[in-house]
């Protein structure tokens, strides 16, 4: 039998349904996970669930999951969208950080908030991103993905007034293999209003963001 | 002369009022920068404005300025609140952490944010941050100010469904002396919801404070 | 012919049986210290045995040996338990974090403790540790286990009296993708009484745990 | 006015009375402290206390205290020693680790517990701690001090079977200037029983053997 | 006597001239290397002289060089410049960066290259850098000074086809405080072209952009 | 479909055509880049491309490729070498840096600069490098390449007047295995004119070099 | 054909036959580098050679190499042991330290030195050093082998007068997993004579007791 | 009174006569220290002795001790120069350097051995380190000082048969600024027979090659 104590209360409480946090978890603990989320019809997101971990699920498990091999989520009884007016909107320097924004992305999704990816904006080609500027300035909240030296923060949080939310991802190699490098940058960022969340955590900062739309909407 | 650079549109353009960070700044370049903005009888936040630095200025000018030693902060012209509804909370986990939680308190304020200070409440006295509880609850954002470990982060994050706004604090010593321990404990909160700042960057968290409240009031 | 030189001694001189950590062992070694051991009858205990080393031991040793796949353990002519009184009390944050907590709870065994292992208390869903905190009190020593920030150290150290070993996990990703977030936390808790050990080491929380209660019982 | 809240109700909660961390801290938020404990004729213990500090509370308030210059700690209204058996050894690797050790020392006894020091006995001079071993192993709670490579843990673990709290200091240069390498060697001691506290930290030790005394005693 | 072994031949072995480094260097050596210099009528640069240095030189020897308190270095016997074309050009993000742009810029003139220095417009208002860029654009290397989080770097590199020399600086605090996050930013930059030298290394940026000139004019 | 948004404007903007970096890419995503590129018969260097990656691609496209297993990269519609002039010089300490640098040397090439390889000649066999430094000396740029300790680059800057772009590389194991220790060194030379990239960086350090090369013929 | 350049003349300038680090060597290089020393009838040593490695070499040249699993080394042409006086022991804390150690004791063996293995006698059971300290008192250096805390390096330095030449090894966990608890306790050792080399570096220690062996004899 | 205990036996049992380590220590313990050994008519070494406490010795101790500044070392009772043959040669990079090489210097005449210091000889200027080598070569052991990047160590142990002991310095600034980077350089030099001491450890280093001499002569 699994250790783990479902918490069906999480969502009252703090504003946010709980997502499983799949890596490191045994393939018997996530099987009952699901099930039991499946069984109560609840709404259940898993993140880092590796395409490994998804093949040893059930086949009826996995057909009632929608399963995103990009960011590596699955969602089960998803929610009708409810915000449609201009929330969110994530930016993303390169290919490579797609699969974080995409995890933040998905995790919106999962909250009711439907948000725009515009992806392959970094600052190596400036004009990418000034083509975009006022599309982004429509939105309330900006979720940055950026790995390298993720100098992309600091460019956006200059060019808009919306809060940004930095999400440094493992994006390179040398000095920045990591992330530390990126985690830095959003850190000591010159600009100010730049918050930062952990390396790669795509979840954790759709997870803020969501908090900041409940509060006020 | 100074290499000083004046921004007036900095606050059209991203929504903050420009603050001038001392720390390394020469004297004469700190006396050309107030007397420029006193000519214009513009608003003005100075931050991390050592009492060394302060004595330095004239005395004409330091008597135009509000200077606080806590916060190491000086405020000239400071506009009137005008958010009286209950938008931010400062909480701080011990005595030592008060400079860097009331340089948020004074940067609010100049931003026209009132937000009360509740100070003292780390986890090691859990019942003194559950005597509090139910007053935070009542704010949209909080601005959690902690060293050492840094759990109050997560522990609050837990307890309430606003945003956690962290700044860790280089308060401490051996392994947490920088603050580093802190920060890591914001970074890796179990605790969904959680952004951080740099550390003692109690202006940053305060400025994206002001970006959010600004959004959507 | 092995580099391995037995020790009969040292419970004697030292308090605690001794434990052969397998990592980085070869087969051939860790084949002769269970055969020399089992051949004297000895109680044996191995730790970090992962199955692919348990496989590569020969059938008749496997069957002498109760072999544990979640704390990758081996446990061979085991002592009854002397300690039934209550001793050491388990606590541990996550899921993920069950592994090292077992590997203290075996070690527990091994030397004749049985301890309860409450697990998935993390602080972000505090009423869950409150619910337990009744019955961890009744135990004279707390073993916390704890990945990610490892709040929960400091947390604990502040609801109980009973001194808290602290046993960081590698659990997390990014800061604490090798439990030096939750290490730090442990170093610099707030609460006074907090002791650690080495990241993951849940067989010398353990050993410190057995090393107590023998002084005293 | 102070913004340090009173918590008398800790030693009740936690079974150690509280002491006063005083870096950092303020001189009129020092002052504050004392005169509330005087007044109310608690048991008070100050760490950290500079002798700059020292020297700016009022003469009162001086003569009341009991002020240590090597450890840095000044007591008031001590309790009477109520641990006369053999519970606490501290054992110190050098002279520059007495201070670190005289704060522990102090901290026992402010707790009720009177403790021998050993000093001098590092293991480059290996004869000098086996001269003391016997003496040592009397003792139901050994407290290490020691800075450098703090290869007196791993020596004195393999020696003794009571438990082992190290306290690695920041006594050396180079490498060992900020006391990591004597951390380290704490943390992967390969002598099962060691737990370690902060760099440092002769208070936090303490404050764990007299919550290990007074669960069996 | 002096332990300074004079070398005469450097310029003509490595293209630049040889300079001083005078951190940590004792007022005696210091002196004896003016004296020795100035004897030869050869030209000299010194860099990190402190005022504290400076001020204990002799008054003959403080007559015959051309100090700057900025940046902290003394000429003497400079060359008539040379190099009237555009060839290098300094930029620079920040107030507090100004001190080591200028330890560039002289070191730049000491070897007959005069290069304008272009202050305060890092990324955080991008339009500040925009409006120079026309300006940048005509000269062959840029030598780019920035601290906190660097992100000067790639974008000045996405927008000129010169060659960028980044020199992170120590200026910020928290994460940045050491110069580290900008050098990381240097290193890891997304955008290609960019070489980095040590952080505060102006002299070092110039003497690669002198080396660089004289190897095509 | 791909995320990838074509840059096809990149050499005009800064002056080096644009390269792919694969490590990480999806093996659609580089299917897709490269077929856009064949299909208008433009230039295209590809880095970090892997063997296993290379193996994915379609023989059609495999065919119009030149892959280089030793570099990594590949290359397609390569332009007719324009610089037979001595301007670039490759040097390399040891067997394990080729790699390194015969991506730096692909891409000068890719770039219309033929560069030279001097490979094996690091300063644990100094005479090596000294029966090759006339040679050297005839190029305007180094392109220095080494791992462990480095010390190469600042024997080579002390030897040459051309300025020495170097390239750590994570050859070594212990302190230097991932090559932090060469990066130190480059960074810290003692030997002016040395400017460093990231580790393992041949791409950018050759990019470097054809701006330099660009801006004066 | 490989960039391997040979170096006939090592020997003569530096004492030390050379050896062929064969980590992250292609398999091709490694052959002809073999081939040409076997030709030559050269003495030849390859470290780091892994069974991988080596069962990719011809079976005509793995008949003519000694081929060592534990130490992954190959030795061809061995000289005549020369030195069989006793002049270095070799000693070693624990059963996982015994691979580094036996690549010490080839490496001496290769250039004429037989030196004896002392295995486990870690800190940890300090009798077993003690009972083998007159042993190892008879030779005039002494290679020690230790991972995890390094202990050992201060322990032996204390207890004999002969130079301690230190290996930290990367055996352990967590804090102690790369080697680096270890390399500091051999940097930060409180007993004087105490030299260190590279982490794992048995060929160094080896090749330095070489050095000194040959000064003298 | 003092918490020093004297050890007489020091020198019998490890080869080199104590020494006292000043860094640190209070001004009482020192005065306590001289007087016993002058007392006794010892030979005493005081290493990091600075001016500051220095001069709070008695006249009448100063009166007997030999103090020098550069090396902040003091001696009393110096026995005769035993060691007249060229045993150790002291080589230096840098002026800056000359503080921690005359240290080493000093603690080989202490301890009977005259060692000539070739200073100023470092790799930037290659010739001058050439020019000395032929001298340096009469020697059995190299004492190598170097900061920066510490390239000498490898230099040396490339052009010479002796054993080369390194001490890296904390001279530089930026990345190298702790001595980290020359100690890198140290343990990672691709020349084989390089030992390590702590950064600035010119006392071990000096006490290593005592060692080595006393085993031979």
């Amino acid at each position: 039998m699994s250790n783990f104590i479902w918490d069906a209360e999480r969502k009252t409480r703090t504003g946010v349904a709980e997502a499983v946090f799949c890596q490191g978890k045994s393939n018997s603990d996530l099987q009952a996970i699901v099930e039991h989320n499946l069984a109560e019809q609840k709404a259940l997101l898993m993140t880092r669930l590796s395409s490994e971990q998804w093949a040893t699920l059930s086949p009826e498990i996995r057909q009632q999951l929608d399963y995103d091999l990009t960011s590596k989520t699955a969602i089960a009884n998803l929610e009708p969208i409810v915000q449609s007016s201009k929330q969110v909107c994530i930016v993303c320097a390169g290919t490579s950080d797609v699969s974080v924004a995409t995890e933040a992305q998905r995790t919106l999704r999962f909250n009711g908030i439907e948000a725009p990816l515009i992806a392959d904006v970094g600052v190596a080609g400036l004009w990418r991103l000034l083509d975009n500027i006022e599309q982004i300035r429509q939105y309330k909240i900006i979720i940055a993905v950026a790995g390298m030296e993720g100098a992309l923060f600091s460019v956006l949080a200059g060019l808009v007034s919306a809060p940004v939310i930095a999400v440094p991802t493992a994006v390179g190699y040398g000095v920045s293999a990591d992330g530390q490098a990126a985690l830095s940058s959003a850190l000591a960022s010159c600009a100010p209003g730049v918050m930062t969340v952990n390396i790669n955590n795509g979840f954790g900062a759709a997870a803020a963001a969501v908090k900041i739309v409940r509060q006020y909407t």
